[in-house]
């Protein structure tokens, strides 16, 4: 039985190159061009990872986080290919392990980081690496939604009024989650999906207490894990739908391989 | 001459019918695919609104925003049936007009939300209005971001501390512009957008004190008017690049009707 | 009342600037690339020329054909833009009117070549006119389909086989039909769209009877008229679905101005 | 050393389901609607395989063609899943391998169309395989290309004109290679590429006299061979573009494994 401790969790830090000044350069370009291109190239990272068992979140568009447990370095290479020969852009990669998501992401930050500056005109296309183990054993992935979000704020509030308030929410949560390790993103309608280290159930509880308190919005989690972000992911997924019919705020998922 | 107060914004919903049943039917899909799913729609709303001169915020993805002066609410038909011929998931669309953009955005949530709620199974392509006035006069556009933010968090900082750095700022932003009738979203990078009433400059100087004081991020903004979103959006983003030069940290634009 | 030698047709050729040098430089760029890259610029062109009532042909990639009555010349600069902020290349126009499609597209091929080389390094992003009448009238539109196709060819036979007898059936078609002034395309499947002056119904017949002897392939045709593209085609596939049901060969349908 | 005659080569046959009756209901969809998906939906397929090493052609956009060597069958759900979620239709595949392409494609189209109709509205995303051998040893791709198209027809003839000469051209390139065992597909601009078996050159030559004959068109073609429809394309376009410098009409390239 693996232990928990033993889990080496891999992720990739996709940097688009030079992309403040290229937006801006010869003239500002319409913002509605490059709200696309960014979707786009990320939807691109997302059919990439996704289809290898990985999972991405967009983060700042301009720098894109993907659990990547599956995917070697060398692989990046492709995806790397792919922007160059679609895009007005290209990438450069950091890829890091460790024992939590910040770990590993800090790695691979620092792993990018280390080759150039974000807006070094010279630094392009490079992939870099910290990754001392091999990825391996689970990763759990926890999978929060708020409360009757629909019932209570979609049909009921001011659109920009529902947005704040889930934001807001996620931001409360994105913090508290990095205290134990996570990283957390929004990923649409009323979800954020955190990757995390293996936790007790009190964490979410307190987490969750603490959202309800910052925020004022109530969530649940669905809780899994797996030996990939896709297993854990999907396990997280059908837990959250457990969640749903029980009225319990965190339910587990028992340990899944397959989808 | 058309004086600030005659001015009358248009804002447009686009709410994805039922898609959080659909998320999980038959069983829960993908996160992957549907980040990809959600990415590529929102993209092609972007291309859709920009080359009618609009600008577009993803919002939560599931709900969508876009500021429509020059779309007649007819003209959104397009984007329905585009949806409905591209995505495994068709729309409902509200559209609505007032004199600041949060009243037009609130005028076209209350018309939208008239036609049913967005997980009722029944309710599809909807397109509904509340457009009182015919959208016109000018519009404001102010566009903030970071200030040194490659320098201080991108090639120096932990990926997702950057990034809660920033969507936290966003978030008091967002909340600050509220106040004063805007409607804010991240676009990335380390940027934000705000379409606004008219606004003395004083008022950005206080929203920027108050980001600083409560996430410890400096920002600065350009603002530009014009009778569209892009005229607008332009001015304010050629007025942040003379902000860069000078160091000030709010620029206006003068009044642009051109790109 | 229009009379059908009043009718004036608007063309546009959109072109890559030096594409063929890019697909080689530095080194040969990977061919799923290429498709790839292709395709979704021809889909977004699709997409923007739709959107505004108007067809599209993809023709050879490098360079597409779209039939754009409604779409102003400068309304053309919209698509260049979206291409420059999209992709790693450019793109030129050509926009021609005439009498018939062959004579709108001559002109518009015309206008485009004056501006220089398809593969001149300081040729790019050009826009050039052709269009002595502003388009107006009807536009006439044939959609033709294989008769039984799916029974006798794809579900029977080997896929390149059926691949093959359906291309060159269309090649025979294209070269028929551009005697009579119409400019033809295979669309997917077993379907080829000609946009053509108004014909009358033995022509079809003559065309349909030299494709069966030529290319031993059976076709059907409903052709429909209207002010734009949109219109024409709509009626065209209305009137290709009565003549699967009543087993005609050449369907008419009335004249159409509404989709 | 592997013998060309030990060489098996795996295609899949990508068919949407139920195509042609989703495109007329409840009405006939926009045509440029249609242009659209089936251009991205073949983009997507394009990345998926093309990150895979393997290559892939349209063909008719409602069944499309991939040289699958280092896709396992199973790996192709992967492909079907992303289609479903994406799109507003479904796909199911054949799998076949053999020792030409004709052979192989031969065999998936067959195991393909054993499992039903391809406008049986209850045959969806089946996955059927005919693969007697796991595929290895090497692949033959030749790259045609028209000599001097740009200076010639581009930027000289009548759009339309052009296009249907090159196309005639790769219809009667198509039909000789078919001879030779090899599936051949225009892919835009002046280019076509065949999957064939390992041939003699004298056969290029022939074949290219053939197609000057019926067609009036000169060609050149570069021919690689690799262990992947990557390795071998690859090795063909340096040698297709090593024959523009030396103004040969064959040229070969020696095996490649790498990119």
């Amino acid at each position: 039985m693996t232990r928990p401790d033993d889990a080496v969790v891999q992720f990739s830090l996709v940097q688009l190159d030079d992309y403040g000044p290229w937006t801006v350069t010869p003239e500002p370009r319409s913002e509605p061009s490059l709200q696309a291109l960014q979707s786009r190239l990320y939807a691109d990272l997302a059919d990439f990872v996704g289809s290898r068992d990985g999972y991405v979140f967009p983060s700042r568009y301009d720098n894109m986080i993907a659990v990547s447990n599956r995917i070697s370095p060398e692989e990046h290479r492709r995806f790397q290919e792919l922007v160059r020969n679609h895009y007005p852009v290209t990438a450069s990669v950091g890829v890091g392990t460790g024992p939590t998501p910040v770990d590993a992401l800090g790695a691979a930050t620092e792993a990018l980081q280390s080759t150039g500056s974000a807006q070094d005109a010279t630094r392009t296309e490079r992939l870099a690496t910290a990754c001392d183990d091999a990825p391996g054993g689970s990763l759990t992935v926890a999978h929060f939604d708020v409360v009757d979000a629909t019932e209570q704020y979609t049909d009921r509030e001011h659109a920009f009024d529902a947005e704040r308030r889930i934001k807001r929410a996620v931001v409360e949560l994105s913090d508290r989650m990095r205290d134990h390790g996570a990283v957390t993103a929004f990923v649409g309608g009323d979800n954020a999906i955190a990757v995390c280290p293996d936790l007790p159930d009190g964490v979410y509880d307190d987490v969750l207490a603490g959202v309800r308190d910052a925020a004022g919005v109530e969530m649940r989690v669905g809780v899994g894990r797996g030996e990939t972000a896709r297993a854990a992911g999907q396990g997280a997924k059908h837990a959250l739908e457990r969640g749903r019919d029980t009225g319990e705020w965190v339910t587990a998922a028992p340990a899944s391989t397959d989808d």
